[in-house]
């Protein structure tokens, strides 16, 4: 007890050592197939309490945003390289694709990002996807009365497909391809 | 005992009015809002028992399909009606639009209508599809790379929206309408 109170380090890297076992076991329970499972599941299979769980993360949301972030991270990035390199409407259809895989890996993750729940990271991935929109619309290229959650909303219409069933990857991209036709100015 | 044995009628009366309970108990819990149900507690809602419910319906197919047989019959005279009355694209656009709020009506039943696990109604429906699809793609209209599973497919796509948030609906004509300019020839 003197520990924690004259340095909390110790206290610091066990809740840090807590903190990724549940990120951990949530990312293998939830990105993999099978059924949606619950938080007190996910507290359970990471060998810590629900509160501590609920420390950690106050919602399903926050822990969801967490063990996807770094996945999240590079889509911004895909995007910024996608502007760099292609034409402006390639480049949005692309990256609504790459958008889709990756909603798909998460249970849950779809519908979140299309009530808008998430953080941090994924108000950087909507301005990743406003950046793309803008730019196709400037040129002339995207219809001007598309917005950035309607694209979200299409990108995870499309997920859910590819999470029932991975094998309809060719009706996703004809979807993904007749969406983005469908687009164009 | 002897009722039964030379009339089967009061056996008969009883079990469709059990029928008749699970149906009404199904589509109460899984038209409405709220979360999906195991057949169990249908069963127990019903006032069941499980074995009595797999009698009646082996599979939830099975019950989602009799749940939904007068709506899906409706959808197919609606095809009728539109090939007599619309433009063969228009026609379709519209069908596919109904299709896609059909399935958003019944919790389970976009993912069973796209794994193709329903029965004889569907058949009709899948008849009615194609026949609207090979109209519109004989007049040069529709793609002719697009196939009835892939309608379905899409059409189950937006309904996850619709189902997940009835207040999309902007969105989701957005979308039906932007796949509608992508199926065109």
């Amino acid at each position: 007890m003197v520990d924690l109170v004259t340095d909390d380090r110790p206290m610091r890297s066990h809740a840090r050592r807590n903190r990724e076992r549940i990120i951990d076991t949530a990312r293998e329970a939830l990105t993999g197939t099978g059924q949606d499972i619950s938080l007190n599941e996910i507290a359970r299979r990471a060998g810590v309490g629900i509160g501590t769980l609920f420390r950690h993360f106050p919602n399903r949301d926050a822990l969801l945003e967490a063990l996807t972030y770094d996945r999240t991270m590079a889509l911004c990035a895909e995007a910024n390289r996608l502007i760099d390199t292609m034409e402006p409407a390639a480049a949005l259809a692309k990256w609504l694709r790459c958008l889709c895989y990756h909603m798909a890996t998460c249970k849950g993750l779809p519908a979140s990002l299309v009530a808008g729940g998430l953080g941090a990271s994924y108000q950087a991935l909507e301005a990743a996807a406003t950046a793309l929109l803008v730019r196709a619309q400037k040129a002339g290229d995207v219809r001007i009365d598309v917005d950035v959650p309607t694209l979200i909303a299409m990108a995870g219409a499309v997920s859910w497909l590819l999470e029932l069933d991975p094998s309809q990857g060719d009706r996703v991209d004809f979807m993904l391809a007749a969406i983005a036709d469908g687009l164009h100015a």
